[in-house]
């Protein structure tokens, strides 16, 4: 592979017609009155259906050709053996150059990859016998973007160079934007890839740079921009700067953008987010991003979404795909719950322990968020359709643990008063546990198409009784896995393992992309 | 996409020279000398580089065309303008036909993909913007090879079907088969997928039957074939099938077999294997593998190596390719340790821990082999060099642990008395470790470019404490996962989650080639 031209500006000339087929001597007429009438032809393009026949010319010469095109088969046309001329313009032709391509299998399906990965439309192929070249016309519009994916395709010493366009700039997308800017020399030496943030948006503002926001000071950027924050508006500029490997990234928890990813993945661009909620409202909006990104072989990742960057839906996927049948999927999803319940043990009152999470920043403002499992359901609701379940959120069922007293206390500060007059309640549970060896866990159980979420009473010999901390444990039960189960456990919730796990994506999409 | 063409025997013609640029009229001179010959033409391709233009035709006008280039042309070939006419032959032609495949981006890519993930050379292509066709011309010999990988990738409800060549049917390959013979149903119903048995070989005999040998009696036709096996030989055949979608396994354990992967890698073919061999030989030999395989685009994995079915190899390159920095990786990395010494609790004797290991199948009939690390050796160097580590075996350290008369011992049964005779020796490290709340634990290491096996003392707070049955564990602790440890357990060996690790990597190369 020595090069890559391209000739920005070309039309292209088709023939086509029935007639075509089995007239020897349609090429010779064609490309000798082409000749006679001055017009060069650039690329000669003609397939075994012998249907029809394209050429490209310099758009100078386009109508030029044309009517001697017409000129020379006006018996055929009006014979209706050439049904059409068709005259396409805002063309680009760009040529890859090598030598002894052809005795490389995989050329052209990296070439066309390339391509096709970042949604260039192919009008015309030639690629000849003579090792050196291959030509691709292209819409005009796409030049730029052609250029980039292949030369990053096929120069291996080129950095890759990778297009972030990032809606939600909270804890995890400020985290993830240091992560970036940090690694960014690892990345660039030993990856020869280049992350570019192009385009950011917080509720207020939204910002573009399509040479790369500078991370040095992006907060100040965004803050003086003087655009206000649009989705539609971010979305559509996005699409509109057509860059090489554009990868979409919602770090929100909102409906509102969840709902532009039908659009972003119908053009194209490959999606990462820890927000939950595309994957775990309607099983319909589910099943259609999966399909769609699925038809348009794009990526939608989320592995976020359920145990930070924990390998859970991955592992999960691997199981499935190898043709394992999950028999159960018990996990601990909740860095609060997981902690509470670790936590509770002889000689604690739960009241301290749900004060002493809140305090270190565990729970919601409001302990129920937690204690009564909402944000739990959505994960095992994910993990379920996963395993092929159309389910959704009624389907989950959730014992609840707090008693009613709780659930209706008015302000937090009552409800823990509520929660202190519930210990004895809490320390019986907890105690009958003990007595029979086993310890109380908030387990988010998949078994038999059932999702439920209960505190249940585990054994000692159970993976769950040893945890600690607030880690998320997910383990699986399966068909080969069945005496002893595949168990993942590790820290679930966090900025900079939740950033770190979104980075992990931008970089397989990156792959994905090269 | 509405179907595929083939033309199975066609001539490729090709001009060329630095003449051919510029000079108007070349294209319209060639193709009226050729119809005058009453030669018909094929498929006309001519990049933009102009330096070349091939056509092609029936093979029995193939010398006509010739000449009439020959005649037209004397002049410019005798200026050198143009410097050849090459007539290539056995070549085939495909075409895919379809309608509004222009608008389509990833068509071409897709194509030329299966193309290449498969081998095939591509001699010329010509895609005109009728949207109706994309002319491919091949090597005759690829024409079956290709037909099948092109229908795959185009038609979803038609079946992929994957060719397996296997070398290896002791307990992980006998299982191995099972298995995908009790997942047939699933696989071709719910993945579209059919896995097809074509080569087999055990030390003796190999066996080969292009449709897919039956598995409802494969040990009897493997019996019964009266070809010897023979590992060139059995390489040989499978690159000469030349079928579509050729996977190779290994399900030995020997260096003859992993000294054929650079051949195999070479011909495009991926190779999924649980032997250690290739990976954990010299560095050199697990870098050219890796090297090859990423040049041809192939897969080469080896998952099962380490861990058997546990997701350790994949999580670790997902943490470094984020840009996670690995700090320390620990592993339990043998069954049989983790056995023993999980067992090893006050009350125990070492002694009878072994012997119930080894009568529960768990380690090697000479239990040293496993008492002395040296599988685990090669498990550990394999980490260390996914980390980008340049180890080789002599680097790793292994801190062994029976005394020198155990060592020394002649046969099993003398080992034996000599491991009772230490009872109380490990006894009192036990008893220390205990009292330090401590367990002892036989724990892999890789920090700081060490990697180290040796028994430690690990705190009950450790993950390893509170391991149990014969599980592997392995604990990586990054950069992200500093505090809180990413943990992964489970079954490392068995036939059962062994093959099925080589069924999952065998769906993800189908996956990849699809």
């Amino acid at each position: 592979m020595k090069g890559i031209s391209s000739i920005s500006h070309i039309a292209l000339i088709t023939l086509q017609g029935s007639g075509l087929v089995g007239v020897p001597g349609i090429a010779g007429r064609l490309f000798t009155s082409l000749a006679q009438a001055g017009v060069n032809v650039i690329i000669i393009t003609q397939g075994s259906s012998e249907h029809s026949i394209s050429f490209a010319v310099q758009p100078a010469s386009a109508s030029k050709a044309k009517r001697s095109v017409e000129r020379e088969f006006e018996f055929e046309m009006r014979q209706r053996l050439i049904e059409s001329v068709k005259v396409e313009e805002d063309l680009a032709a760009i040529a890859i150059i090598g030598e002894n391509m052809r005795y490389r299998p995989g050329i052209a399906g990296r070439l066309f990859q390339a391509l096709g990965k970042n949604g260039v439309n192919v009008v015309a192929i030639a690629q000849g016998s003579s090792e050196l070249n291959i030509s691709v016309v292209i819409n005009r519009a796409d030049e730029g973007k052609a250029l980039n994916a292949i030369h990053e395709a096929f120069f291996l010493s080129d950095t890759q160079e990778l297009h972030l366009f990032m809606i939600g700039v909270g804890l995890i997308g400020t985290t993830l934007i240091k992560q970036i800017k940090a690694q960014a020399p690892f990345l660039k030496e030993k990856r020869a890839m280049e992350i570019k943030i192009v385009g950011l948006a917080n509720s207020k503002k939204m910002y573009f740079e399509e040479n790369g926001i500078d991370l040095d000071n992006w907060q100040e950027l965004l803050q003086a921009s003087d655009t206000a924050s649009d989705v539609a508006g971010f979305v559509q500029r996005m699409k509109q700067l057509n860059l090489s490997n554009t990868i979409f990234v919602d770090n929100t928890a909102n409906a509102k953008v969840a709902d532009y990813y039908e659009d972003i993945l119908n053009a194209s661009i490959s999606i990462s987010t820890p927000n939950k909620i595309g994957t775990s409202s309607s099983y319909l909006q589910y099943q259609r991003l999966k399909t769609i990104s699925e038809r348009k072989g794009v990526l939608f990742m989320y592995e976020t979404n359920v145990g930070a960057g924990l390998p859970v839906i991955s592992t999960l996927n691997d199981l499935i795909n190898s043709g394992d049948r999950i028999i159960r999927i018990e996990g601990i999803l909740s860095g609060s719950l997981s902690f509470i319940f670790n936590s509770f043990a002889e000689g604690r009152r739960f009241s301290d322990i749900v004060k002493e999470a809140m305090s270190l920043g565990y729970t919601e403002p409001d302990p129920r968020i937690d204690l009564n499992g909402v944000d739990v359901r959505r994960k095992l609701l994910i993990l379920a359709r996963e395993t092929g379940l159309a389910l959704d959120a009624a389907d989950v069922v959730i014992e609840p643990i707090l008693p009613e007293a709780c659930q209706q206390a008015i302000s937090v500060d009552e409800l823990l008063e509520e929660i202190v007059l519930a210990d004895s309640f809490f320390e019986s549970k907890r105690a009958a546990a003990a007595k029979a060896g086993k310890v109380l866990r908030m387990v988010a159980k998949l078994e038999n198409a059932q999702a439920s979420i209960s505190l249940q009473a585990v054994d000692q010999s159970h993976p769950f009784a040893a945890l600690s901390g607030s880690d998320n444990m997910i383990v699986f039960t399966t068909e080969r896995y069945k005496d002893r189960p595949l168990v993942v456990r590790g820290p679930g919730a966090g900025a900079e393992v939740t950033a770190a796990g979104v980075f992990a994506e931008i970089i397989k999409i990156g792959n994905f992309l090269s």
